[in-house]
């Protein structure tokens, strides 16, 4: 078949002109003879390459010169637990606020190397809103304050940084990284695992303010150091070559499309048609978060009648329209709009549900 | 420039076929219209596909029953450390058998996990030889033997595996797992980064005996556990699934080969076409290990006179022979001839270091 339209959470929609160079020179990169994939990391072409994603990343958002860029495995799971090991010695606490699954996570893989304190949830709201900032209880002395920008699951997003004082703010931007202007100063360590606004799974992006590095105080691997990963360009050992080098292809795109800037226009101009048509549709579809909070990337509704669903998404699949389906543990549908999913795409499946509610209103 | 002939030591040359398959499918996976990159790893397809891969490994290498095969991330280096996080407590002790470069990362990245102990050791020997059997200081009441059969920097390979008794003996195999048939059941875990014998950088394999899982008694993050991971068939996070695919189209191809034993004859008769070259060459070029320690894989020579080696190298890559700089830990000039080099590539190598040898001679 033709390209779908791609609604996926996760590993999610690339941008096409990204593939389509990524498959002209799968054989042959740069003139070299091989793959990309098939030479040395240590390699003065890949060292390049290596080189110009990061400083095209730096370009894009905006990272001031005392912050590392690291690229590292493991996904956002691993760096869970990688935070507390790096921040905060075993003695330390750090606070944490919940807004969904990935902020429940988090707590509970730091919970081995750190006392990871809830200082606000929402999950007495279903994680269908975000906790009022003047309900936070942050507690003296936090190593940081961890939080979840946007929670891919329950389709909430902060629409503004919080202000926690001096303490140093660490996000898990898996899920809306690169998508909007973004003050970077704010924060002391930015991650995302890559596959939904950056490239191919597998790959996980870091931004840290320098100070954070010298923290790491308790024994470890060296291989777990984000001061070893910065002190070795992030080649301690074999990166994901392949990851860095789409992501670098993407950060290439984003540019093109404007940079964050103009990404961020298009996002919300795509978080906003489909939103009207949800609120538009007089009932037949709901989005079950709160106005305030809705996320601008993923985007969970609901059909007036469940009975409907499973027929929603086999026509919807039928029309070329991908992965609908909502996260069991939400149900319904949900439609992710990452950076490399169009407005033309968005326009389609706002049209189908129209179509849809129509015939079966 | 066309495909050139890839002697690189990691990551190295993929399967050509493989690369072309992939490059045809990359804008639309099996009829989905995504790339297999811009799929859930929790869908059908994928599923399906990450599933076929595993049975595939299992059948090339005759993966009993009760092992556990898992697709990971983080390269070898950050299983050294997870191995003794998973395998023992905090209180118990390892024996290593250190053969080169990668085993003493292997005890450094191990020591803040267990007392690592180097149970034998060819350091004194430049790591031209391994340590013979007899030497060995095994201790009682070790967790494992950890070794590693190929050592790709120096170019030393065990050609038999060792007798540790009821010990769990553990291999990393990163250099030369796939490239002939093995016993499985004699090892306890068998580990390898993919970016020498399998596919991209990013992906590690590992082949792991069930008993074994239940030894992670430390507390430890579950991202690090290796029983969860094989309780979520390597899916307790997103994984790497462009490397988990490019795994599985390479044990397609070398299934298509004959498998490990048809790649073992293969495998052999590449490195003796190269040893003999070098052995006579009266001289010009010189294997520095012993002979019975020699690796198939990777084969480090030197030129007679050390001031011909950027010219060796700069006519070499002219003639399309790309990577052949020896690392500097052992200078010279390395030749990895893993499953993707084919017999043919090394023909065209071991002529054109004949006709150097005359011409310079």
């Amino acid at each position: 078949m033709s390209r779908a339209w791609n609604f996926s959470a996760g590993p999610a929609a690339l941008p096409e002109a990204v593939l389509k160079r990524a498959q002209a020179e799968l054989l042959d990169w740069n003139g070299s003879g091989a793959s990309v994939m098939e030479l040395s990391h240590r390699g003065k072409p890949f060292m390049a390459l290596a080189a110009a994603a990061e400083q095209r990343l730096r370009g894009l958002m905006g990272i001031p010169a005392n912050y590392k860029v690291l690229f590292l495995q493991g996904g956002a799971t691993q760096h869970f637990a990688q935070i507390p090991m790096n921040l905060a010695g075993p003695d330390a606490h750090a606070d944490y606020i919940v807004t969904g699954h990935w902020g429940e996570k988090a707590v509970r893989e730091a919970a081995p190397y750190i006392d990871a304190r809830v200082a606000a949830t929402s999950v007495a709201a279903n994680y269908l809103s975000l906790p009022p900032r003047d309900t936070w209880q942050l507690s003296k002395g936090a190593a940081y304050v961890h939080y979840t920008p946007n929670e891919t699951i329950h389709g909430v997003e902060f629409h503004d940084v919080p202000d926690v004082g001096d303490t140093p703010l660490v996000a898990d931007m898996s899920s809306n990284i690169l998508s909007e202007p973004v003050d970077v100063s704010r924060f002391g360590l930015i991650y995302a695992g890559a596959q939904k606004n950056i490239g191919p799974s597998g790959l996980v992006i870091m931004v840290i303010r320098d100070d954070l590095l010298a923290r790491a105080g308790r024994p470890m691997a060296n291989i777990f150091r984000y001061a070893e990963h910065a002190a070795n360009d992030s080649m301690l050992n074999t990166p994901n070559t392949w990851g860095w080098y789409l992501a670098g292809l993407t950060f290439e795109w984003l540019e093109e499309q404007g940079g964050l800037a103009g990404m961020g226009e298009r996002n919300a101009a795509k978080a906003t048609a489909l939103y009207d048509a949800i609120d538009g549709s007089s009932g037949f579809y709901r989005s079950p978060v709160e106005v305030s909070a809705r996320s601008r990337m993923n985007v969970p509704f609901t059909l007036h009648d469940s009975a409907l669903d499973a027929v929603f998404l086999k026509e919807s699949e039928a029309a070329g329209l991908l992965a609908l389906k909502g996260h069991k543990a939400v149900g319904g549908m949900r439609a992710s709009l990452y950076n490399a999913v169009s407005l033309e795409a968005v326009g389609v499946l706002v049209n189908f549900m129209r179509d849809f509610a129509t015939r079966h209103g």
